[in-house]
């Protein structure tokens, strides 16, 4: 092996995107740079005209994606002081279902002139959440037709999907949906960029796009959402699906003028930055589950045998590694969730005391969180902030927090909210087991893991060990993994993962009595949970109604 | 009559006390003072020592109450340019039940020396919660005995009044309790410290003691609580009953050297904030509720039948105005709720911009949530921060609010708490009405009723003109008054309340179009109402007992 070889893994996230550069050989991380995206999450209005954007939306500007290959790939490599020439591929992975419309040869709709102050012409970023009533039908439709796919989704095809996000478009801008020549992930646009070809990846085909078992969801059954919807899958998405790890194309002339690499060198077919993490992490055995912890968490496991889940994002044949049933869960809110309290919720005597300490605010909070008692906040939050991925598929459910007194701190509540989506993650666990899915290790990657306080609460609240992966930016290394793969270094995957990954093992501990406090803490969230979330009380939805239509109505008397 | 005659009319409240000169001949207001407490709320650690208090606990510093005649009068008088010469009277009114242990001359339990560390000696302030397990045995017991005062009190005696604060001591501190010769109410007290002399006044007897038609419960009753309280009423209780309005006494020459005021005037016995507000605000008809909104709400209304009405606080004989039934309901937490969220969940953004533009943190708020169409912030909050006083009568539930996303803005949540409060008063008077007892004309008194926006939110959530008191310091006001009656300047309160008192009738009317909005957010109120406070889910209950053994375990730890 030439030590001297190299891959690139590029993590495109939320709100930026990161290149690390990874020494074949052994995974050593040589250098990184991020770029941090101009428009970022277009929630509010279009950057273009200032266009407001109704609630529940999320669009992103492709050129943004373009950017990360133009700043980050070549600070990544001055980062890391290699030379160019020593490196044999790139890979990337994606934020999923992030999905765009393009015309055939992939360009975008939205930079269409004449297209581009239409907001269904932008990419819908994975957390755009306005699509729930067209996921809703999908999933009554496929259960009155007994569609086959529907369990493999555990019950339920979320809003955050192609199907959902593509019938909201044929159904809210029918001009936008019929210049759609192609509906594909960003995961597989970027790659595309790339290597000059569309491909697409087995992944998020899988995962968001309901291919199973070699096919895509039966025309009739398209046609019943929508006359116009029966050839969606056939006109806009079918195309050869690739195996993870696969070269998809030599890298472009222009793309190696933009990243500053070789021209030629190995492509690797689009990756979900869920699924890239695992051989990262050493957790590509049946049973490691990996929670990629960030923005939101992500939770992937590999599996023998298929089995259907209820409540879970799906199972996929290769969705992680080929030759295993990949199996994904996940939480639409985590990090979100603390960051949208510090940002709301924390008044200024804590920042001011953060600021005299050098500290953060979260590491203020998680500072004073240490030193509660576990349950001594008298609280419990239902961590539905950004609604509920698993195991309630259900983007209108809200977040709620009970147990309030005017003695409440802020730090109290920071807690609460951590330990909530410890609860979320519990729940997940316990619906992988109950389903004859034994978890048999706990491994997290993603930002978060750098908090001493959450990995705890995570070990106490699950009463099982918790191990972390080595690498700060897993995701990156993933998709590095996968590069060497696809230029041939390594064979499959799963190989390369023995070399290239890392991890630490059963790190946090849990403690017997803080697990025996957060047993009951648990139970009451488990009744808030079903209370709320499973239809005994449809209050979430409901108040989700009347704000639609209060700020509907409001914005019909503004422009008036 | 003399225009040179004034009375003093002094407000006790939870963190201050407020002298008022007022003309006997108009009720026009000539100057005020405020005085603030030193120890203002001890609910943390006991000044003198710093011993730490549990949970729940609130209490008060007696020697704060004195020096309120000490400054605060003196002040009043030379804000006024009033000669003290021409002062005629004087009448206080109290937060209640706020209630203190004395030995048989009046001297409080804890400036003992020998009893001035020990929690139990101490004034306990209405706020003072942890008695909650002594009102339950005292409201079960009641029950099962079918005690005949029990549906006076709409079926509960609160953790908050003269029995269960009394068990309490005696439960947890049986030295303590066998040095009280008195307990009393800080109105009576206050009163004593004036005029020399002992008086219990109608209302605090009724409301607070469980005196009904001319005695206190039964010792047998008393005594199956516990033995050694089959004699509390009988010995620390027993005294003449005294009508408001009813001249107490002369002012001491102690008290005549605190004030500045003439030796041998009229001092009217005491009175309870809310109960002596009504006759200020021209709310002594039967049919008229005033809600007196400050810190905490109470609502008073006079009826001419007697009626049993569940959940409400009492219903006694002359206990607003001799002659009628004075009903009384309340919400314990409101401006407070108000207070917590401005203190601890506003971020430095709105600090900042509210320095900026020179107003409170609160008016900023008030503004951006005034600019808010009604259910647009897609919230619901159920006002239980400090416990529930109408109609659950229990101070173990808890804040909850529901409907949270990562676009939920601080002053969506300021509004969100409004509408709490007054779909907790909506819920009242709705029982009033239910019980056959229609509320004619809704008034408002309190520091509250300077807040446009909350008086249009309670409009419209009532469905009803809001009307004004026009007095600010309308209970310092009705005080005055009763001082007037006190001194023989009227016949009657009811004859005073015509001349001296004011109101600004249906200032606020209902939006019909706001009506109908708050009538869905109301419905969701209701049912989270019913279920988390009428049984269907103890949920706060088993926080409440999760969060006490948490601290508690706590503190033994640190202890040892």
């Amino acid at each position: 092996m030439n030590t001297d070889q190299y891959t690139i893994g590029i993590d495109f996230g939320t709100l930026s995107g990161r290149a690390v550069v990874v020494r074949v050989a052994d995974g050593a991380e040589a250098g990184s740079a991020v770029h941090e995206y101009r428009n970022a999450v277009i929630d509010r209005a279009l950057p273009t005209s200032g266009k407001p954007l109704p609630p529940d939306w999320a669009l992103q500007d492709p050129e943004d994606y373009r950017d990360v290959l133009r700043h980050a790939v070549p600070a990544a490599l001055a980062d890391a002081g290699v030379d160019p020439a020593q490196v044999i591929g790139i890979a990337t992975d994606f934020t999923a279902c992030t999905v765009l419309p393009t015309l055939a040869d992939g360009t975008p709709l939205c930079q269409l002139p004449e297209l581009a102050e239409r907001p269904h012409a932008w990419p819908k970023l994975w957390k755009h959440h306005s699509a729930q009533p067209q996921a809703d039908r999908i999933n009554a439709l496929a259960h009155q037709r007994g569609e086959p796919w529907i369990g493999r989704y555990g019950g339920k095809i979320s809003a955050e999907w192609q199907f959902a996000k593509a019938l909201q478009v044929l159904e809210e801008d029918p001009e936008v949906y019929s210049r759609t020549e192609r509906w594909i992930e960003a995961a597989d646009w970027i790659v595309w960029q790339l290597c000059g070809a569309e491909t697409r990846n087995a992944c998020t085909a899988g995962y968001k796009g309901i291919y199973q078992d070699g096919r895509y969801p039966d025309p009739a059954y398209l046609a019943a959402l929508h006359p116009d919807f029966a050839d969606f899958a056939a006109t806009r998405l079918e195309h050869p699906i690739l195996p993870l790890g696969a070269r998809a194309g030599g890298l472009t002339a222009e793309a190696a003028g933009w990243t500053g690499l070789p021209a030629g060198i190995a492509v690797a077919v689009g990756n979900v930055d869920a699924h890239v993490t695992p051989p990262a992490a050493g957790a590509v055995a049946p049973g490691q589950l990996l929670a990629v912890m960030g923005t939101s968490t992500c939770h992937v496991m590999n599996g023998t045998d298929l089995v259907e889940v209820p409540g879970i994002c799906g199972v996929v044949d290769g969705g992680i590694t080929a030759g295993a049933y990949g199996y994904e869960a996940g939480q639409s809110g985590v990090g979100d969730i603390f960051a949208w309290f510090v940002d709301n919720g924390v008044p200024p005597a804590v920042h001011d005391e953060a600021a005299r300490l050098g500290l953060s605010v979260h590491d203020l909070l998680t500072r004073q969180a240490t030193e509660q008692p576990v349950g001594g906040h008298g609280l419990v939050a239902l961590d539905w902030h950004s609604g509920n991925r698993s195991v309630l598929v259900d983007h209108h459910l809200s977040g709620l927090i009970v147990g309030l007194t005017l003695a409440t701190r802020p730090d109290e509540i920071y807690r609460a909210l951590i330990e909530a989506t410890a609860f979320g993650t519990r729940t997940i666990v316990e619906t992988f087991e109950r389903a004859g899915l034994p978890v048999t290790e706990f491994v997290v990657a993603g930002g978060l893991k750098r908090n001493k306080l959450i990995m705890q609460i995570y070990a106490d609240v699950l009463r099982r060990p918790v191990s972390v992966a080595s690498s700060d930016q897993a995701p990156a290394l993933g998709s590095a993994i996968h590069a060497a793969v696809a230029a041939g270094a390594y064979p499959d995957v799963v190989t390369a993962a023995g070399v290239m990954g890392a991890v630490e093992t059963a790190v946090y501990r849990p403690d017997p009595d803080a697990a025996a406090g957060y047993d009951r803490l648990y139970a009451e969230y488990q009744l808030l949970h079903d209370h709320f979330g499973t239809g005994a009380d449809k209050a979430m939805h409901r108040l989700r109604d009347i704000r639609n239509a209060a700020l509907a109505r409001s914005d019909r008397e503004v422009s008036a």
